[in-house]
C-alpha cells in the first residue's frame, strides 16, 4: 500500500523543485499529483501552451523514483477565458452570476466551456501521451464543491429540456409521471420547462428531483469528455476523480463508468464540524468520526466495488471548518491507516507544502512553509513505512447497505422535519455494524447482491417493482433484510404510489405504513423491543402488520402500543423492518439480531471512538480518542504493527479476525 | 351546523369520481369545495375551456344531496399564460422575479392578470350561472399565502402611485402628512415615488405603511373583479375567500362589502409551530393552542359580525410546518366543534384524500391515497353527526377586542423590540378572557361599539382625534375600557404627533406616558398590581398621571416606582391603561378587574388548553390536552354531546351558561 | 470644556426656532450642528438654491452666544438627482442596487455624484464664507455608516483598477504581490480586475485586503473634495467628520491630513448590544461598556494625537439597537464627563428634540416632541455647568495600543473562527490596562512611539521590515514591548512570509510560532503563568523558543506543555509575547508584568463597570453601575466634582494622580 502527496511546483522557485521532490522521495511517498489548477499556468494567454515546466516536474518525480498523477486544470479557468465567453459562469436561482474569483465559476452545461475543455484536455492528453512516468489522471478537482453541481442559467434551461425529451419522449409521459394536474402544473411542451428558480412557495418535488438528477448527469457528461480525451490518447493510464465526503448532489456511482479508479479527498477534523459543528465531539474535532469517515471510504470503495485512493488526505489543521484545531498526536498517521483498512491502495497527503499565497494559506501541508517538516511529515512517513510491507486484497464485505443518491435528494426535498438528514441516518445503521467490527459495503441497489448474507436498506425511499423483486428473491434466498424508516414511500418520480408506504416492499415487510409523523424531542420519542425501552428520534412510523410479527411498539404518544418494528419470515430469509430512526442503542440491537439471523460473526461493542476493520486477513485496531485502550487480541493474532495497547490517536495491525476482538477503555 | 371537504375531482381518474362522493354523503357531508387550483384543467390551451369535466363533479354532487362550492382558479395560472405575459409575475425588493412553479406567481396590479382573470372569471361565472347546486363561490385561494401579499415590480409602482395620488391629491399634502423633511426625503411629483426596494437602511416608517395599505388594497380591488363578475351573473351564489390564520399583510376587514361570507383555513398543529416552533407546548403540537385558532374564528366572525366558515379544517398530519406530529386521537373532531362553539356555521376538511402528486403528499386527507379511510375521516363523520342536530343564531359577546391591521403594520415597521409580535401580545388579552370563559368579538375599531359592556384595545396604536371620540363617548355612557401599551403613540399617517402618547387619547386615560422602554429577559421586568407581584415582557412605559389612579408600579430598574397602570373614572364608565405587555397571571388580574367593573359573569379560570365556549344558549367545554378533565356544570345545564368527563381532545356540550362552570384538572 | 446639540431647524415651524434656541443658551450650549441631511430644503428643485433658512438660524444661535458647525448634506442627496443620475447608487455584490429610499445611497465613485458634490459643497462654502458664527463643518456624516463603504458597482470597478494601476504600475507586480498563480488567479491586464463579486467559493485575500483599502481611500478621496473647498472658502473654519464606533470598514486615520478636528458619534447603550446584543450585562445596557467607548475615544483622540470631539451623545434611549432600554439615571451627564476625561473638548448631544417624522422617531432627544425637556436635559444641563469650569490640555498617555485597519480587514478577511472579532480582542488589552487606571494612546505603527514607556500590539498581523525595525528601535531603546497572538503572520500583501509567524518579528520575540489552531469553547482552553492557572480563548499559538524565555505553557489538549507565553530581553527593553487570546484575568497579569518593566504606576485592580481616567491633572472616576461605590481617593486629591462615594451612573472629578486611588465595591 502506497503513500503520495500533492504537489504545486508551480507555487514554487524553479531552484526548490529538485530539493523538494528528493524530500517526497525520503519519505518513502510513490505518487504526486499535480498541476489542478494550473491552467493560467499553462496557458498564461489564449492559445499560448506551456507544458515544459510540468514536464520538468514530472522528470524530476520520476529520477526519485516516483510516478506522477496529473489533473485536467478545468476547476479554474482562467480570467482571460471568462471574458471570451461570459456565458461560461454559473447563476444562482435568483440569476445571481457565479463570477471569477474563486474556483468552480464554470457551468458544465454551457457549450462554450466544454468546447474550452476539449482543446484543453486533448492538448495535455496529447503532450503526456506515452510519457511512462505519468500514472494515470485526475479529471478536474472535487466537482460539486463549494455547491457547484447545480446551476440555474439559460444553458442549463436548455439542457434540462433536452434531458427531458430524451427521458420522456413525449410531454404527456413527463406529465404523467410527474403529475402535473397538482396546481395547475401542466405543461404542453418541454420548452415550457424552466429551472426551477427562486418562486413564492416550494417547487414540484417531481420536476426538483429530476432537476437533481439532470444536474448529477450534467457533470457525468462533462467529465466523460476528459475521461474519453485521455483514453484515447493513451489507454494505459488509469482515469481518476477526486469526490467529497458526506456529498449531496454529486451521484459518484454515475461516474463508475468512466473512471478506472475511486478517489476522494477525506479530511476528517473538517467533516467533523461541517453540518451540526455543535455537536462535534472533543475527540471528534481532533481526530474526526471514524464512522462517518469510513462510511465515505466504503461508499468509495463500493462505486466500483474495488479498491479506492484517498486522493487528498489532511495533513494537519486545515482552513475551511469553522475551527481550526490542531489534530491528536499521530492522527495524520491513523488516517492512513484507517483508508487502508478500509480498502485504500493509495493515500495521497494534501498537500506537500503549505502555500503562501491565495485562499488556503491556513491550510497545513506536510511540510512548512518554509521547508521544514511539518506535524503531518513525521506521520506520514511513518504510515509510509509501516503500509509499504502491506500488499493487500480488496475488503470483502458479508453485509451491503444500499444507497442512491436519488433517494437522498427526494428526501431532501421533502425532509419532513428540519433535522432529517439521509446521511446521519444512514450512518446511524453504519455506525452499528462498525461498532461490531462488521465491514460493509455502502452500494447502489441496482448492484448484485446475490453475495451478500444482510442487507440494510437506509431510507430506501424511491421503489419501483423491478426492485422489490430483486429484494423479495434475495430474501427468498435466504438474505437478511433489514428495511428502514421511510423506505418503499415514492415511485420513482417522486410520486407516492396508490396504496400505502412501503408500497411495492409490502409483500417482503408482510405489514404497511398506517400512519407516520416526525416529532420533536419534546414528544414521546420511546419505543420497547425485545423486551428493553430504548429512545428513537424524530421519525415515526405505525405499522399495520399482515404476517409480519410486531416486535417493537411505541410507548406513550399517540401511538401508543402500536407496532413500530416487525419481523418478518419470508422464503428461506427475514425482513425486518424498523419504523422509527434509531438512536445508537436501538440500531446496535436491530443489527445485531439482524447479523444472528445471518449467521455474520461481531465482535463485543465496541467503545466510541475505537474501530476495528479487516482487509485480507489483517485487522486494524483504530483508536480515534485521547486516551489509550488495551485490546484483548484473538489468541492466533499476530501483530503486524503496534501491540495490545492502542496509543490514543494510535493504530495496531495484526493478522487475524476482527469479529473475535475486545478493547477495554479502563 | 354542517360539514364539508374540499375535493380535487381532476386528480383522480374519472371512474373514481361516483365513489369518492358516494362515501362523502354517508360521512354526513353536505358542502363539497372544488376547483381552486384547476386553470390548466379548465384551460389546457389559450381560449379553449372545458369545464364538462367541473359540470360532471356538480352533478354528481347533486345527485347525492350535497351542494358544491366553486372556486376562481386564479391562484394557479398555466405556464402557457405566463409565458404570454411574463411581466404578470411577482418581484422581490431586490428585483428577483418569483418564477412559475409553485403558485401564486402573479402580481395583483398586473393590467395583463387582471384581464386574464375577467376572461376566465367571467367564462365560470356565465357557465355555472343559475346552477342550482352551486352554493356559492370562494375567490382565488388565500390571498398573501407565502408573503406575497406584497410585491415590488413596475407594475406594483405605477398602481402605488395612482393609490397614492387618490389618497393625497397634491404631492404637498404627501410630503406633509409622511413628514419628508426628515433625511432629505421631499418629493416633487408622484411620479418620484417607488415601491419601498432594497436600501442601506430602513425605510421611511410612513412610506411603508402607505405601501402596506397600498398592496392590502391592492387584493381587495384584485377580488373585487372576481366578486363583480360572479354577483353580476348569478345574485343568489353566496362570494366567500378563505383566509388564514394569524395573518399579517392581507387586512380581512377591508373585503368585508365584496364578500357574502368570510371563511378562513384552520390548521392548528401547523399555527402552533408557525412563528416560534420551540415554544410550542407537546398538547399544541397534538391539538394547537385553542386562543391562537380560537382568536382567528373570532376575528373573521368578527369581520361581518356574522357566522363564518372554516373552509379548510385540518384533517390530520400536515406538510408545511417544521414537524408533522400526528393530531391528538379525536383532535380532528375537537376542532369543528370548536369552530362551531366560536361561530361557524361549516366546517369544511382539506382535503378529502391524500393527494398522489405534487408539492402536499405529506399531507393527509380525509382518506388516505388508496381511497380507504385515514384518522380524519372518523372524526369528521363523528362530528357530522353530533353537529347536524344543532341550527344555531351567531355568538353573542360582551367584550370587543379592537383590531386594526393598521396598527399591526405599524408595529411591525418600528417594531421596538426583538420580540415584539402583534398577535401574541393581543393574544395575552385574549387569551385571559377565554381562561374566563367570555365571549369576545375582535373587530374593528370603526365598527358599532355601543353593545359591547367591556372593551379593550391591545396595541391601538395609530389614533386620531375622530376615534378618541369615539372612545370618549362609549366610557362616558359607562363602557368600560382597557387601554395598553402602545396605544395612541402615533397619527394616521405612522408620525409622532405633537404631544406624547396616548396622544388624542389622553384625556381619556388621565395619564400620558413619560418614557416608555423595551427591555431583554435579564433587566428587571416586574411590577406590582393591587399588591400582588408580576413579572411583564419587553415593553414598558411610565406613566405620568393627572387624573388617573395609579394601580401598578414598577418594582426595580431604572423606573424603580415609577406608574405602570393606572385607572380613571370617565363619566359613567372607566379606562384602564396597562403601560406593560403583561404576562398571563397579570393578564387575568387586569381582565378580571375589566369584567368586573362591566359586569360581565366569567368563570373560574380554566386550565391551560381547556376552554369553553358559548353559543346560542349552548356552552362547549373544549379539552385541548392529552389529559381527561372533569367539569362542575353548572345545576341546569343539559347535555348535548359528552358529559361531565371531558376525554383527552375531547369536547362535551351543553345548554347552560358557559360562566357558571368550573374545570377540575385532577 | 464645551457642551453642544445637533439641531434640525428644517423639522420645526420656524416660529419655533428661537424659543428653542434660547433654550439650547440657558441649558450652557456653546455649539449647535446643523443641516447635515437638508439637500432637499437646500435644492428642493435642481439648481434652486435656499439657503435662506440656514442663515436665519446661524443668526439667531449667534444671536444666544452660541456658534454653528453646519455640515455638508451629502448623505442624502434628493430624489430628483438620484433620477437624474441613476448610476449614482451603489451596489451589493450580487448586483442589486441599493435604492433611493433611506440615507448613503451614493457611491464615492460616482463621477456624477462627484461633480454634484463639488457644486453643492462649494455653494454652501461661499454662502458662508467669511461668517463668524460658524464655527467649522462636518463633511457628510458617518461615512460608512449601513455597511456603505464598500459598493460593488461599475464606476468602483474603474476606480480600483485605476487604484491598483497607481500602486503596482504594473501588472506582473499585483501579480507577485498578491501571489496569483493559486487557482489559476493570474491577471493579464489591471482590466482584468472586477470588484469582489458574488463567488461560488471564497475570495483571494489579497485581492480582498486591496479593495478593502480601496474602498476606504474612496471615501478619503471623497471627502477630500468637501475638505478642500471648504478651506478654500475659508481657512479660519475647522473641518470635522463624524465618525462611528467600533468601526470596520472606514479607516480614520487615512482621514487625518484632510481634517482638523476628529469626531465621532457616541451611544453606549446601543453599542453595547451592536455585535452581541445576549453578552451585554444589565449595567452595560443602562449605561454602555466604559472601555468600549473609551477606546473609541482614545482612538479617536489618537488619529491626531490631539484633542476630539464628541459629535453625537446619546441623549437617552435610542431606536436602532435591538432593545431600546432607558438609561440609568444620570446616565448622558456621565457620557459627557466620561468623554472629557478620555480627551474630548467638546460633547454635542444628538438631538436638540425627539423627531416627529420619519426613521428616527424612537429616538429621544434632550427635549420631548412636544417641547418639554426630556430625561437627557437635566443631564446635559448639570454636565455643561460642571463642564465649563473646566480648560484642560490634551490626556498624557503612558502606552500606546497599536491599531491598523489593515490588520483589522486581513484578520476579519481570514478570521479563522467564527468568535474572532479584531475589536474585541483588542479591547481585552485595553480594559486590562483601563482597569489599571492607565490611559493609552490607540495609534498607527507608523506614528513616532518613542515617547511610550510600554507598548501593546493586538494582533500586529502585517509586519514588514521597517516595522519590524522600528519596534525593535524602540525596545533596544527601553521600551516595553508586548505582542500578541496573531501578530507578524503576514506579509503587507496579505500573504505569508517564506518564514514562520512572527515573521519579521521574530529576532524580536526570540521565538516562533511552530502551530497555531483555533479552538470551539469545549476543548482545552488552559495556560499556567507565573504559577497560576487562566482561560483563554478560541486562538493559541504554540511557541518554539530560541533565545525567549517560556512564562506560559499550555496545560492539557494536543499542546499540552508547550510554551503560550515568552519573554525575550532585547537591548535595553523586553518584549513579552502571548500566543493565546487571553481572557481579563490573564490579560491583566501580562498587562501588569509590562507596567513594571514599563516602571508605569498604576492603581489597584477597578472592579467592572468602574473607570478612571486623568488629562492634564485631573483624574475623572467615573460608575458605570447601578450601585454606588467608595472611592479611597490620593491624600493630596482635591475634589472638583462628586465626593468619594460616586453615585450609581455618576462621576466624581478631582485633582491628582488616578494611579493612586483604590476603589471599594461594598
Amino acid at each position: 500500500m502506497t503513500v503520495g502527496v500533492c504537489y504545486f511546483p508551480e507555487h514554487w522557485p524553479h531552484e526548490r523543485w529538485e530539493r523538494d521532490i528528493e524530500q517526497m522521495a525520503e519519505a518513502g511517498i510513490e505518487y504526486v499529483r499535480m498541476a489542478e489548477f494550473s491552467w493560467s499556468r499553462i496557458e498564461p494567454e489564449s492559445g499560448e501552451i506551456d507544458l515544459s515546466w510540468l514536464d520538468e516536474a514530472v522528470s524530476l518525480i520520476s529520477d526519485h523514483g516516483m510516478e506522477a498523477v496529473l489533473c485536467t486544470p478545468t476547476a479554474t479557468p482562467p480570467k482571460w477565458l471568462i471574458d471570451q465567453h461570459p456565458s461560461i459562469l454559473q447563476e444562482e436561482p435568483d440569476g445571481t452570476p457565479r463570477h471569477y474569483g474563486s474556483r468552480r465559476h464554470y457551468c458544465f452545461n454551457s457549450p462554450a466551456y466544454r468546447e474550452e475543455t476539449r482543446r484543453i484536455v486533448s492538448t495535455m492528453a496529447d503532450h503526456f501521451a506515452d510519457n511512462p512516468h505519468v500514472a494515470g489522471w485526475q479529471t478536474d478537482n472535487e466537482y460539486g464543491c463549494h455547491e457547484t453541481i447545480r446551476c440555474w442559467c439559460d444553458d442549463c434551461a436548455t439542457a434540462f429540456r433536452e434531458w427531458l425529451r430524451e427521458r420522456y419522449g413525449d410531454i404527456e409521459s413527463l406529465n404523467e409521471a410527474w403529475g402535473t394536474t397538482f396546481w395547475s402544473q401542466h405543461l404542453r411542451s418541454f420548452d415550457e420547462v424552466d429551472p426551477p428558480r427562486h418562486t413564492a412557495a416550494e417547487h414540484h418535488p417531481s420536476r426538483l428531483l429530476d432537476y437533481y438528477r439532470f444536474s448529477a448527469d450534467s457533470a457525468v457528461d462533462y467529465n466523460a469528455i476528459h475521461a474519453d480525451l485521455l483514453r484515447e490518447a493513451d489507454d494505459d493510464w488509469f482515469i481518476a476523480h477526486n469526490f467529497m465526503g458526506d456529498f449531496d448532489s454529486c451521484d459518484a456511482f454515475r461516474f463508475a463508468d468512466d473512471l478506472d479508479l475511486f478517489t476522494w479527498d477525506s479530511y476528517p477534523t473538517g467533516f467533523a464540524q461541517d453540518r451540526r459543528p455543535a455537536a462535534a465531539s472533543p475527540n471528534e474535532l481532533r481526530a474526526g468520526d471514524p464512522d462517518q469517515v469510513g462510511m465515505n471510504h466504503d461508499l468509495y470503495r463500493g462505486a466500483k466495488q474495488q479498491p479506492f485512493w484517498v486522493m487528498e488526505q489532511q495533513p494537519g489543521d486545515v482552513n475551511w471548518p469553522p475551527y481550526a484545531p490542531q489534530p491528536g498526536e499521530g492522527a495524520m498517521r491513523l488516517w492512513a491507516h484507517h483508508a487502508v483498512a478500509h480498502g485504500a491502495d493509495a493515500v495521497l497527503y494534501f498537500r506537500w507544502r503549505r502555500c503562501r499565497e491565495g485562499q488556503e494559506q491556513y491550510h497545513a501541508g506536510l511540510r512548512k512553509q518554509d521547508g521544514s517538516p511539518d506535524r503531518g511529515y513525521h506521520d506520514a512517513d511513518q504510515a509510509a513505512t509501516e503500509l509499504a510491507e502491506l500488499d493487500l486484497d480488496t475488503v470483502d464485505a458479508d453485509v451491503a447497505l444500499l444507497h442512491e443518491y436519488d433517494n437522498l435528494w427526494a428526501t431532501n426535498i421533502q425532509p419532513h422535519a428540519p433535522d432529517w438528514e439521509y446521511w446521519t441516518h444512514m450512518r446511524q445503521y453504519y455506525a452499528a455494524l462498525r461498532a461490531r467490527s462488521v465491514q460493509a459495503d455502502v452500494v447502489h441497489p441496482d448492484r448484485d447482491l446475490s453475495g451478500y448474507d444482510a442487507i440494510v436498506t437506509p431510507a430506501l425511499h424511491l421503489v419501483d417493482d423491478a426492485l422489490a423483486a430483486t429484494l423479495e428473491g434475495a430474501v427468498e434466498d435466504g438474505t437478511e433484510l433489514l428495511l428502514t424508516v421511510r423506505s418503499g414511500t415514492k415511485d420513482r418520480a417522486n410520486k407516492l404510489p396508490g396504496v400505502p408506504a412501503p408500497g411495492p416492499l409490502t409483500d417482503l415487510v408482510g405489514a404497511t405504513v398506517d400512519q407516520h409523523e416526525s416529532v420533536p424531542e419534546r414528544l414521546d420519542r420511546q419505543v420497547t423491543y425485545d423486551g428493553e425501552s430504548y429512545e428513537f428520534r424524530t421519525f415515526a412510523e405505525w405499522l399495520d402488520t399482515d404476517d409480519a410479527t410486531t416486535v417493537g411498539s411505541y410507548v406513550g404518544g399517540v401511538g401508543d402500543g402500536r407496532a413500530a418494528i416487525t419481523e418478518h419470515e419470508f422464503g428461506a430469509g427475514h425482513v425486518a423492518y424498523c419504523g422509527v430512526w434509531p438512536e445508537a442503542d436501538l440500531a446496535d440491537a436491530v443489527v445485531t439480531d439482524l447479523l444472528d439471523r445471518a449467521d455474520v460473526g461481531y465482535s463485543e461493542r465496541l467503545p466510541t471512538g475505537v474501530r476495528a476493520a479487516q482487509r485480507d486477513g489483517y485487522t486494524w485496531v483504530m483508536n480515534f480518542t485521547s486516551d489509550p485502550v488495551s485490546v484483548a487480541l484473538p489468541e492466533d493474532a499476530r501483530l503486524v504493527v503496534g501491540d495490545d495497547t492502542v496509543d490514543a490517536f494510535g493504530a495496531t495491525v495484526y493478522e487475524g479476525e476482527a469479529a473475535d476482538l475486545s478493547v477495554d477503555e479502563g
